[in-house]
């Protein structure tokens, strides 16, 4: 178990995992990143929700990619068979027994 | 663009995109669950350092995807040269011109 302090949006915050420290040291940038990006457009907005509305975003990034990945996966797999049934139709015209 | 009204940890929220509202549903869904999840296991928690924890959480899952996608797209590039190459391979052998 890795622990690991990193700063977002000004306050520390302890982390503990099994994940590499630069992997966590990513995660907490993109966090900060997006706190502080949210912040400029909902001034005097509360941290707590300011914070939800950053989770609402990266989960939305995670479920687009979700879906994303399990379109590609059937794409590539269609694509996969499309080509080795076409090799399939040239071999059989050439009637090789 | 759509708006859409959530509940997540017992507060609403307004939330604005151009997702579709099924995509939002499963969104705030994901940040409901995972809120209610990291609640239990820190009792007393100020909600707006829950709601970052959780904002790490699934950030940490979505650096996780982005990296499993990009060795799997390698991983696919690297198997379907690989197959070229053996197929020929074995059609050089049989000297066919």
């Amino acid at each position: 178990m890795n622990k690991y302090s990193v700063e977002i949006f000004g306050q520390r915050y302890l982390l503990k995992g099994e994940a590499a420290p630069e992997a966590m040291t990513e995660v907490a940038a993109l966090v900060d990143k997006k706190m502080t990006e949210m912040a400029k457009h909902s001034s005097g907005i509360a941290p707590a929700k300011l914070a939800i509305l950053v989770a609402l975003n990266i989960a939305n990034e995670l479920l687009e990619l979700r879906r994303e990945k399990k379109e590609r996966d059937l794409f590539i797999g269609k694509k996969t068979k499309d080509l080795i049934e076409r090799i399939e139709d040239e071999f059989e015209e050439l009637q090789l027994g």
